[in-house]
């Protein structure tokens, strides 16, 4: 795929295809209404508690820093800064930017360097930061006119889902030692007022301990609201919307009830400055230092840039590629070297402006598409089921209900002008026992309506730029409202903290199959239903066990390093260390069509015909042809066929309803829908469906082509 | 019912129906092995625990008490020699003793009056409330000899379970009550202590909610743990019997964590004497103190003596009656008239000793049932596991295996001499679509023999006296235990109490109504299929909604009456009042069918000929004859046959075939299930299945009948 390289062809290739979308990408998200606020608000709490919370965790490390210091202002105000420019001119708009963890440990570090140098000092640090910036923008410029981000697809599941659990685990740890400071004194504190005699501080610590595990197990509970039983569907809606901004609103107000019974410190709250309060916009003009920087500086300033420009093209490329995962169904185009290059761009003004540069974020960028493709659900949802009513109240019978909701699904589907139109559909309705045959007509007591369409709706997202605009916007908008965000509790941000941990594990297979390995046997086929874990039909549980277990020790191994001092910032380089273990020491533990169904990675789908037949015969063993498959399809009774062929098989086989013969699990519940676990009744299996099936797979099987040559 | 009546003839009827199973009430309790272990210890905690904290309760209310004073250690043994009595020499064994709230509430009503008048005095309080006992005890007797518990079947299913609301919001509110108080400084307590400072109050209140909080959520998730995915099954299972007690020990573990960061006090933990303490037995020879009453005091003990004979006799019956509830398909018949003349006994037997008297308690007793519900299915599940998993290494297909099954079950039924065989059995296999075809070789990745087993076992209690026996003497080793007792925290305790009121909740259909008001319209169907309420579809739901608001009002108004200082004790009057209302009132308001559905009265379930007539005019409406009913069930096209007849009807035909005519839920969870609801499958409603489960049914109620019998 890399053999004829031609410079800045990535880049045209993001820029043609994100220019064809680019005004649908507003108009979108314009039809969407004040509906757009629901996934806004959420990336938008998701973007900015961890921003404030590095904020003073630089804010502390940079304590002796002379003027114009580094808070949470300066985080928040290049967060909201990179990304209102990445949301109206970057690639792809899903990508969620923000000041992370890895870039604080970087300042961090470069802090401890310059300020035991005479020559630089805490006076000249931001003027050699703002170096450091510029060399790692021209690397980045260097990274995405030579193509670099072709490299992004080595990156398989395991290395992008490895990477996701990390950064969970990191997340989970900032929560627990949040939690513990909670119950010591803080360092820079007097020691002596009253709020930090032990009485006191074990009141705050366990103080602490309610709001933090209050925020966070109502948090949890209010994003499943949509599927409680009780109150009107509206309430339930407005709660699964906003329900984890309103929980860290509710248990805000809750810390105040103690009031005047605690000193005024308990519980501890957010601590920074408020941007108009001196010394505080120091850093606005650091631009005019950065000609006293010694020339050994500057030109020294490369190592640390080299640093951070390998952290931030692997951060932002993997944030990138997990916001646009295969099950989103994404239908627009990537945009990972434009979006480089744009990274780069964004580092020389923040380095030049003296704030710590935005790059794109975990858990948040996925978070943010999960989001999306809840509002598009809602948004078709809404619309399929006034048009079921209507059906219902005219008296149609079942197959009339479903034929108008296809028709009304079809309308909603507005296809881009540059792709032939969508020949996604509507899943196939299932005759549950509970509503009748279909032909009766159908009455709303037996058939739920809303639940019914959920099942029935495929995963679509809402791709649009709107929400990460909107979300940017406000991320600006709290640095002038720093007074109301000092009202926030330390513990529940680092409830929020854990809160952020749990939501990003759902979805990520690396997590399911931890947990597969504590399931026991006999209900192991349950996570077959709920997470269409297709591999735990296909593969031995003794080899998923293993890879599991190799891929657990792998990512103590990485969880491990960020704890060595310094080194620590090094971490990417274990996770890049991955694409080679992948690529040359797995094969040798395990069978091809064991990793295939693991981690399928993009670069071995089209595998010369040689390994193909062989895998063909690897697989005759159980079914030799055609015919075969179809008996076996039909010695089952209802619904249940195994995925019978490996997509490596069918990738060298031309007739697409090959393609479409995969697992369906009885109960779709609507999380994530692999567009290859289609489905297939078991009771008239057609040729026909299937074939219908075949194309649509077949597409997804082109786009995902397409992605991969706008890589070269 | 009551026109023939005949002194002691109910006494007699108890007696000679329990002598007959008397012994196999030990045999089985023996044959389960080590397995008892499971209920006994969870009803040790539930009984222990608050007879600990009424004990406290007691204590601070009599604490001018010269000698002799009434402690933790004074309702224990009560609680625990009652309770060894009741179990091997009581009627039903299900039933658990216990000192109560009432009790508490009562006895500090006597101390106040007591304490006050010179002539009596906290020095002869004792000695006067023996006397109290002796009446109440005469006035059982004369109660129990009467036949008055004949009167239990007027307190029907709306009397029983507003009683067991209250009971737990009772429970709830000392729950509160008890968190609350940890804020403040214990009225008896030195506020001068170090643990007192508000500062650390504070703190100890924040620990409180925590510890209590904690138990809270960690026992009820452990109560669950059977139907966890992970973890092997005897872990599981393991958790599941001894999540609580398991539970109450780790936060108890937890509570010593702080160490010595916090002053000795804090959390604050239980507080009562050691029984060898000075002081402690000095009410077990109040007897030689009785004499020295005035007599005119003897006299006058008469009046509480009714009081606490009416409430007695409410209490006892009635938390008898909830442990035997329709849906435990109990074998072995009732003993109310026997039990109570036995708990005048005891009465007097407390009274003699100086220390308050047990009576069967809420909502121990029916969770008792329920524990051995569990008990029984586990027995039963493990034989059906073993059989069923025998059957499919022989390759059996699903009818075979199923019928294996079915074998084992009519082995494990040990019918009881006097009664005829059991003809309860397996529920029928339902295919699911999962499972494959009937005649399919079955293996254990598609078939979780331990689910379906689940699904297809009917509730059967373990009905023996052993459990019962070793909970009161395990209650008897606390007042040896205290010094370990005394370790565990208020606040778990407070915990416990939130625990046991929501424990008690799950299968009150009045709770299960008050759920459905606030259920969105679209989701009733599924209240149908998981609580198996029938009312959904057969009453209209304003009806219900009127009927369950009347039912909370008059809740809310019981519950005001325990606030109110003294006439508190008298709620148990008006819930005594529903009676006449239930029989006189509701009739005005409710069609006697929607009653019927709501709360199946048993005095209306046999009515003379005319009203049954007139009954079935009121259903010609809808199947005029047998001929229609058959097409009513066809034209449902699978599982879903509304109740056509009410039992008012059914009681006055005599084809059994039409009992058995009732609704089906199409999932069946494995919780109560009642005998009234059996199963037909609209895909082939045949009249021979229908009569077995007929003669089921049939069955039912002729022991239903036998019980309405002996109440005479």
């Amino acid at each position: 795929m890399e053999d004829n390289f031609v410079p800045f062809r990535g880049i045209k290739n993001d820029l043609k295809g994100r220019l064809m979308c680019f005004k649908q990408d507003w108009t979108s998200g314009l039809r969407a209404g004040f509906r757009i606020l629901a996934p806004t608000t959420y990336i938008f709490f998701a973007s900015a508690i961890p921003v404030i919370s590095f904020g003073e965790q630089l804010e502390r490390s940079t304590v002796t820093l002379a003027d114009g210091s580094i808070t949470a202002v300066q985080t928040l105000a290049s967060t909201a800064l990179c990304g209102i420019m990445h949301s109206i001119i970057g690639g792809q708009p899903l990508l969620i930017l923000g000041v992370a963890e890895p870039t604080v440990l970087m300042y961090t570090f470069m802090y401890n360097f310059a300020k035991d140098r005479p020559e630089l000092g805490p006076k000249l640090f931001l003027a050699w930061t703002a170096w450091v910036c510029v060399w790692t923008a021209i690397l980045l410029f260097l990274l995405a006119v030579l193509g670099a981000c072709s490299f992004i697809n080595r990156f398989t599941r395991v290395a992008g889902e490895l990477f996701g659990l990390l950064i969970a685990m990191l997340f989970m740890q900032q929560a627990i030692k949040g939690l513990v400071f909670e119950f010591r004194v803080p360092e820079r504190e007097n020691a002596n007022l009253p709020e930090f005699q032990p009485s006191w501080r074990f009141a705050n610590g366990m103080f602490a301990l309610v709001l933090s595990f209050g925020l966070l197990l109502t948090a949890l509970k209010s994003r499943k609201a949509r599927s409680w039983r009780y109150g009107s569907g509206l309430l339930r809606g407005f709660i699964a919307d906003y329900g984890v901004p309103l929980m860290v609103l509710i248990w805000t107000a809750v810390s105040y009830i103690p009031g005047n019974n605690v000193p005024s410190g308990i519980p501890r709250r957010l601590f920074s400055p408020n941007p108009w309060s001196p010394g505080a916009y120091g850093n606005w003009t650091v631009i005019k230092d950065m000609l006293q920087v010694p020339v050994l500086h500057i030109i020294g300033a490369f190592i640390p840039a080299t640093m951070v420009a390998v952290l931030y093209y692997f951060d932002h490329s993997v944030a990138s590629q997990l916001s646009q995962q295969k099950e989103f169904n994404l239908r627009k185009p990537s945009a990972y070297h434009y979006d480089l290059l744009l990274l780069g761009f964004m580092v020389i003004i923040c380095g030049l402006l003296g704030i710590p540069p935005a790059n794109g974020v975990i858990p948040q960028s996925p978070m943010h598409t999960k989001s999306l493709a809840t509002l598009k659900h809602q948004l078709l949802r809404n619309r399929l089921v006034a048009k079921a009513r209507k059906c219902m109240t005219e008296n149609g019978n079942l197959a009339e209900v479903y034929e108008g909701m296809q028709e009304a699904y079809q309308q909603m589907q507005s296809p881009l002008i540059h792709q032939e139109p969508s020949s996604l559909g509507l899943k196939e309705l299932k005759v549950s026992s509970r509503i009748g045959n279909r032909d009766d007509p159908v009455d709303e007591t037996m058939f739920d309506v809303e639940k019914e369409i959920d099942d029935l709706l495929p995963v679509e997202v809402k791709e649009q730029r709107l929400s990460n605009l909107l979300q940017s916007a406000m991320v600006g908008g709290c640095v002038a409202a720093m007074p109301l965000l000092k009202m926030i509790p330390t513990s529940v941000l680092w409830g929020y903290f854990g809160f952020m941990a749990i939501e990003s594990l759902p979805g990520n297979q690396f997590w399911e199959r931890i947990l597969l390995l504590f399931t026991a046997p006999s209900r192991r086929y349950k996570v077959i239903e709920e997470c269409h874990a297709v591999f735990i039909e296909t593969v031995p549980f003794k080899t998923v066990a293993f890879f599991t277990i190799f891929q657990s020790i792998y990512l103590l191994i990485c969880f491990g390093i960020t704890w060595v001092p310094i080194a620590g910032v090094l971490f990417p380089l274990m996770i890049m260390l991955l694409v080679p273990v992948r690529q040359y020491l797995l094969p040798r533990f395990f069978k091809g069509a064991h990793l295939q169904e693991l981690d399928a990675a993009e670069y071995e789908e089209a595998p010369p015909l040689s390994s193909c037949s062989m895998a063909r015969q690897e697989n005759e063993g159980s079914f030799a042809d055609d015919g075969e498959i179809l008996d076996g399809m039909m010695t089952r009774s209802r619904g249940e066929i195994r995925r019978m062929c490996s997509s490596k098989v069918t990738s060298c086989n031309a007739t697409p309803a090959r393609d479409s013969i995969s697992v369906q699990s009885p109960r779709l519940s609507n999380k994530v829908y692999s567009p290859r676990v289609s489905e297939i009744k078991g009771e008239s299996p057609s040729l026909g469906r299937g074939g219908s099936f075949g194309s649509r797979t077949a597409e997804a099987r082109r786009s995902n082509l397409s992605k991969t040559h706008s890589f070269n």
